[in-house]
Order: C-alpha cells, then structure tokens, then sequence
C-alpha cells in the first residue's frame, strides 16, 4: 500500500486542464518528473501496476491475431539505419547515440532505438525464405528513445513505452488488410477496455512515418479541445523489404519481397489518454479493467467495534480476491474522509464502506468512484453487484467519451469558422484540395491562420465527401481538422 | 506456431556440453546470435513467452512479499555513479555510455544502466523523510547492460534481463531478515517452480558487489562440473544511503540513514539454468510452470479420418485450454514422427497422441517430454491426468537436479585433492583461512594451483566448520570451491 500524503484535491479540468493534468500526476502518485535528465520519467507503482494492464489487454488481443512475441536489443548500429533513406531522416535529429564503453571509443555510433524496423528487417532477412515463412507477425513490448525538447508525462517523452508490430505478408492486400484489424485492436482495447472514444485517420502525406507509403493515426479529443494521437499504423510497401534485401519464393517458384506493416499501440499514450478524457474534478478515474486496484475496502471502525468491522473486511476481501477482483483494505489511521478522498483522487473505480451496524446487517455500502452513486448490498451479492457495477461504470464513461467526441465535432466552410471551431476547443471538419504532397501549402496557410491547427485527415469509416479547399477554393475532400498534441 | 525447421537433434548433453548447448538455442528457436552487435542477443517468441512466466513467478512471490513495482529511466547521468566510490569503480569499465543526440554532443555523460542503485537512491532521497515511509521496498523487471568480452546466450550478455529489488530498512536487523526472504524467493522460484537446486552461499569479500557490505548468492551446478550465478543479494549497510543523502525521523524523533539490500534475480541466467539442467540428448526440457506451450496434440490423420481426429483434437484443446493449461495443436503437414521429435526438442512437457482409434475409444495417449512414458487415458480424465503427471514431472525434474548436485559435492583435504574433484567435474569443500580481505591471497594460490577454480563462500544453513587452510595451513573455515561460469 502507498503512503498517504494526500492534499485535498479539487481542480476544475476543463477549464484548466494543463493545471490540473500535471498536478494529478503527481497528487496521485502515477509518476515523478524529478529525475535528474530532462524528458525522463519515474514511473511509481501506481502507473507500473496501471501499465501491467494495459500491456496485458493489447499483448492478449495480439497474440489472438496471430502475433507473436520477441525481445530485441535496445540498440542498433547506425549503419542500419543508414539502409532506408527517408527513415534515417526523419529519425536522425531524435536519436541518442551510444558512443563509448568504458573509457574505450566504439568504432561505430549505436542508436537507442527510436523504432525497430532496422533491427527487425535485418533478422527477417535470415529468417524468411519462403511463402510458408509468411505472414510473419512479431511484436515487442518495450521503451523506445527520442530525444524531446517539450516533454511531459504520458504525453511526450525522451523515453515512453509502447509495443511495436512488425507484420510481413505475401502481398499488398495482406498488408492492407491487417491496417484493419490493428485499427480492430485498438478500438476493441481503447474503446471497448478503457471506454475511450477516438477516431482512426489516414494522415496526409507530409504527415507520414518516416519510411512510410501511408499513416493511419489514431487520435482522441482531450480537454482542452486537442487531438491526442495515442496510436498508429504505417502501410510500409515493400520499402523496409527492399532495403533490408528480405525475399521469399512464392508458391510458383518466384522470389519477391514481401510487403509489410509496423503498428505502434502508445501504451504510455493510451494511458495519457485514459488519464485526461476520464479524470474529473475529484482526481483520477481508473476503467476498471486496468485499475490497480478495483475495490478500497474502507473499514469504519469505532473503538468498541474495531475488531469486528476489520474481520469483515477481511473476509470481503478473500471473498472478492477469489472472484479475481483486485481488491484492498485501507488500515491506515487516517479518518474515514481521509481516505475517500484519497482512494477517489487515485481513481479507484468502487469502494467499499463497512461500518458495525453493516457487520451486524451483514452487509456493505458500494459507492461507484465516477457517478459516486451509493449500494447498500448483502454481502453475498457483493461480488455480483461489483461485476454489474463494473460494467455499468465502463458503459458510462464509453458514452460520456463518445459524447463528448461528437459534440466536438462541427463542419467549418470558411478558415475563419474553422479557427473559431478550435478556439472553442473543437474539431473542424473542412475541404482540402489533397492529402498528397501538393496539399501542404495549404494546410501550412491554414495552420499560420488558425494558429496551429493541423490537417489530421481522412476519417476512416466515413463516406467521402467532395467540396472547394477553405484554403485555395480549388476541388478538395473532406478531412478533419484540429490543433494537436 | 512457429515454422518447422527441424533436423535431428542428437547430442550428448555431459560429455559435450557447449556443443548441446549452442546447438540447442538456436535448433530449437530461442534466440538468435547473429543481430550485428556482439554480445546482443534476439530473443525468438519460444525465449520471450518463457521470460513472461518466469518473470510473473518472481514478480508474484516480490509482491507478496510487499514490493511494488515501478519503471526508472534506463539512462543514468555520470554524476549519480560518483557519488559511491566502490560503486563507481567496479562498474565503470563496462559502462556504456551515451554521449550525442542528433548530431549534438551532450553535457555530460549519460550511462545506459547496469544496475539502478544510483537511479533509485536520488528519488529515495526525495520520497523517504519519516520511519512511516519504511520498510520501502520497490523492484524493476527491465534490462541492463555491461560491456562483456565473451558472451553466451542466457549466460552472460552486453544486454540482459533481469529484476532489481532496492529495499530500505529502519535497521541493520530488517535489512538481514530481508536477505533471508530474498532466498526464501528464490527457493519457491528457482526449486519448488522450475525444479532447479542451487546452494546459496556468503561470497568472499573479494568477491562482492561493488558497494556492498555483504554479497549472497545463488550457484546451481552445470553440467560440465562449473557453479553458475542465476542470483544474488547484497547487503548495502548504509553505503548508498549516506551517498545519496538518504535519512528519516525515527519513532524517538532521531534523524538516521536507513539500512538497504538489493535482490537481482537473474531472470536471464534462470532460463540459461533451466536449459543446461534439465535438457537431455532430445534437447530441452521446459519445466511445465513456464512450458509456452504445456501441451501438444498431435493428430494422427489418416485420409480417410482426418477431419474427425482434428475435429476431437480441436476440442481437447479446448477442453484443456478452458483448465488453464496452454494447449496447442499441430495442424502441420509433417509425418508425426517428425512432429514427435521437433516438439520434444523444444521442451514440451507433455505431448497428446490422438489417432482414429483413440477416437473411436474416447480416449488419448499422454506421452511425459522427461521419462516419455506413455499413458492411455480416457478424454474425460486428461485434465486430471495432465496436472497429475505435470507434478510428477517437478518432482522428478527436482529430485535429479538435487541428486546430480548433491552427488557433485566431495570434500578436499588438500590442494591436490580439490584439483583432482574439479577436474572430475564436482564442487569441493575444503578450508580456507579466512573470507576477509586476507584470504585472497590463498584464494589466488588455489585458482592457479587448479587452473580456474573460485572460493563460492560459506555454503548458507550449513553447520560452521574448523581445520587447516589448504592453501596456507593457518586455521580456517568451511567454504566451497568450483570452476565457475
């Protein structure tokens, strides 16, 4: 159990978001930005245990689609970056070089990996030599490096974690295909899991993965009117195959190379996201699925009764441990109020009140962290109604996220409606001549007059809709539009 | 399921034991050494998904225990090492070290770290101001990295993976207690989960971790007569305590430096154990708490019966699956002879042969990796069976691994005589002067004396002994002596 050291938290989100995010961090003992390098954090047990989870939901729907995991090294020479001209571009300013062991200089420059295609492909060079070796789909989960000049935590970093897919397949349409069930996975994980909402992009050209044909982006709405992309996926051709000579005979007896994908879940960003859409006033609001602990037993105790109200709350919680439930006792001498502020800051999603009169009664107060609706329940429904409630309380977050997502949402004709959408902390739905490189112009006009905005893209899922550039008046498409995290 | 590759494997474990073992790592896809950076190693799904388990094993026993976990940066900046001398000094030849991002150059020197005391110490100073703050006992699982010349996988790397635990005690007592429980971990771990028997010993003070008052660790014997390291403790005194300014207000309202340990399992070096003490000439032998797969079935198709044998075998793992036991079926089109040996190979504990007559009979026969004994059983009692027989399968595992160690033991009463035990690829007991500084000299005498053999300390729970140095002939004590990894 973390020490308490709680001050009354009480800070109004939506209108002071960037107060209120960084006080919570560290109000609720997620992560401490104290270290002594910039842009790298201390994660705390609370977002080790939270970050368990999270791991666990993507890693399982992963492996469900086939995919396997590995362990690569953390580093990589440079000469492999060097094999993928765009690629060792895009990445080269972020990188943080290896450069001596010991006293001794290294004859070559080793990268942390800010990504991995460069020391996957190389493997996938000895490892696939046939139709039957495909698809090959691994994945990693592990932190990846890259240097940041603004930082903060869960939100941007010099170190975050994440998983990394590396999916390879005899043909485009394979590749294509698996863009969707990553896209699947995600919404089954961010949405389904964690209850938050988010759209799924195709990203303009000028705003692809480095080594990239095409980007999809997953992006939320945070509270201060933002995108946050806490995802992505990159359509790679056949460019990281060809560069890294990775080939296969198919089944006609002809060598090709294969085409592939990377998919990049941002845990850290996932729970950067889960942080900022479902936190409210009172501190944080843990989706039960990956709480670190889904229900504080608060024992009530008097000095006459005190024995009696503990060992019932033991029993509740053996009773509620072997149902699977992560539950917990709070036996600090703090008083009650205390500890319902503390354990509501910290996002617990169900307590627990157990006073004498409920021991004689046989039965406890359920109070849900989110509405703080309160259940009188006999004892032996407890772990039902927990499981109910559970459900409920994802259910509820899910719609107010998804509410919140399309009251967002509004179309702009003109760049003038479109900057008034984002300063009321919206997304702009607008026409753009193209997404291809010809498009930048505009949307670096656009950007200079909404004062940041940025094209995030085609939505995936909606019908294409067709109408003059707000920027240029020549013929455009539908994308949506927004400032950006 | 991973592609077959297989060719027969068939090599003598004892009388060639770094051939099987090479050949083994990569015959059966654990891991790959060509990755183009010496030392590094790429970890294949059959090593990721055994790391998984072995890690929540530890992971599980820490907590119960009342660790928690966090994540630290794995950069650690140069000014943190040289706050503790002895620290410092034996670690810096192996350090790597970060010098550039982009083309800048940094500041200062950024460590990639080979052990998080310096990192943990700086935020322990931070977060532990009152003995309420105590016992504070955190853990990381993550890797580190030490420049190694000679490198073997899962025995020694630039990059391994491990768990770090760094615990504060109010007194020099709780600090002791803790060093028991952390072999008491490594006990259930190590013997009663994964059948592996080791003796833990107190090293030598020449042979302790660098800033350390007292160094436990945990030898098992390997199968060419060498003790090898999966773990170790270290008692810290108040070294990094006073180094990194850490202190509390006691009970009494006096300001002292807190007492500390460390625990590195070795997560790496217990699956390099694992391989070299179970495996035979068939190749590995997981055991089942850690098997990524505990359970092949393999069908036994005939054309005309193909589909109702894969139609049972389906639904066997199912079965299986649905009792927590990792099943999976080879649907390949290899003989299954074939299947029988790549399997084995690989180390699953228990294959399932099922063909049209077992259908016919409802039943399967269940064939044990270590004794492969065959048992015919009826399909409404193979989840009994197979739990049954994954327990007899420990035991066994167990009682050889601590009959070939306890037979490798015999004691030395002169120079000549430990020479000739090492030699005949056993552990010797003998006397030494002493394990202070002063016996190093004797340490040495017998290293070239035996051509390699090491002082492992005083053997832990054994009953303290007298007698004649055999190097010097001054009065000593009880220590043993092996070749080491």
């Amino acid at each position: 159990m973390v020490e308490m050291k709680q001050r009354e938290f009480n800070i109004d989100k939506k209108r002071n978001f960037s107060e209120w995010y960084n006080t919570i961090i560290y109000a609720s003992e997620l992560a401490d930005i104290r270290y002594n390098i910039k842009g790298f954090l201390v994660h705390r047990p609370w977002s080790a245990l939270a970050f368990r989870h999270i791991y666990r939901l993507f890693e399982s729907e992963l492996e469900a689609d086939g995919h396997m995991p590995v362990i690569f090294p953390t580093l990589i020479p440079e000469e492999n970056f060097l094999k993928e001209k765009e690629h060792v571009e895009g990445f080269a300013p972020e990188v943080f070089w290896v450069t001596q062991k010991g006293e001794e200089k290294l004859d070559r420059r080793l990268a942390l990996r800010p990504t991995s295609e460069t020391a996957f492909y190389q493997m996938y060079n000895l490892w696939v030599d046939s139709f039957r070796d495909l698809p090959l789909k691994l994945y990693q989960s592990c932190s990846v490096f890259r240097a940041e000049k603004e930082t903060n935590p869960f939100l941007r970093g010099s170190e975050f974690l994440w998983i990394e897919t590396h999916d390879l397949f005899e043909t485009a349409e394979g590749a294509q295909r698996q863009t969707a069930m990553d896209l699947e996975i995600m919404s089954r994980v961010a949405t389904e899991h964690l209850g938050i909402a988010f759209i799924p992009f195709e990203r303009p050209q000028w705003d692809k993965f480095a080594g990239a044909e095409k980007t999809y982006a997953y992006d939320c709405l945070m509270p201060d009117g933002k995108a946050f992309q806490f995802g992505s996926t990159h359509l790679l051709g056949q460019h990281f195959t060809l560069a890294f000579e990775v080939s296969f005979t198919d089944a006609q007896g002809n060598r090709k190379n294969p085409y592939s994908t990377c998919f990049g879940p941002g845990i850290w960003r996932v729970l950067g996201a889960v942080i900022s859409v479902h936190g409210d006033q009172k501190g944080l609001i843990m989706p039960y699925a990956i709480a670190p602990i889904q229900v504080i037993i608060v024992p009530i105790s008097k000095s006459d009764s005190g024995d009696e109200v503990l060992k019932k709350a033991i029993e509740i919680k053996s009773l509620l441990l072997s149902a699977g439930i992560r539950a917990e006792i709070d036996k600090s001498d703090r008083t009650p109020g205390f500890k319902y502020n503390w354990w509501e800051m910290r996002g617990v999603p169900f307590r627990i009140e157990l006073g004498s009169r409920e021991v004689v009664e046989k039965c406890a107060t359920l109070v849900r962290r989110d509405t703080r609706e309160k259940i009188k329940i006999g004892i032996d429904g407890l772990v039902d109604a927990v499981l109910a409630q559970a459900d409920l309380q994802l259910k509820s977050l899910k719609a107010n996220s998804e509410k919140e997502l399309a009251q967002a949402i509004r179309t702009a004709n003109t760049k003038e409606e479109a900057k008034r959408i984002l300063e009321e902390k919206g997304f702009a739905r607008i026409f753009i001549c193209t997404l291809d490189m010809d498009g930048r112009k505009c949307a670096e006009d656009l950007k200079e007059f909404t004062k940041g905005g940025k094209v995030r893209g085609i939505r995936l899922g909606e019908k294409p809709e067709n109408g003059k550039c707000i920027a240029c008046g020549r013929d455009g498409i539908r994308v949506y539009f927004a400032r950006q995290y």
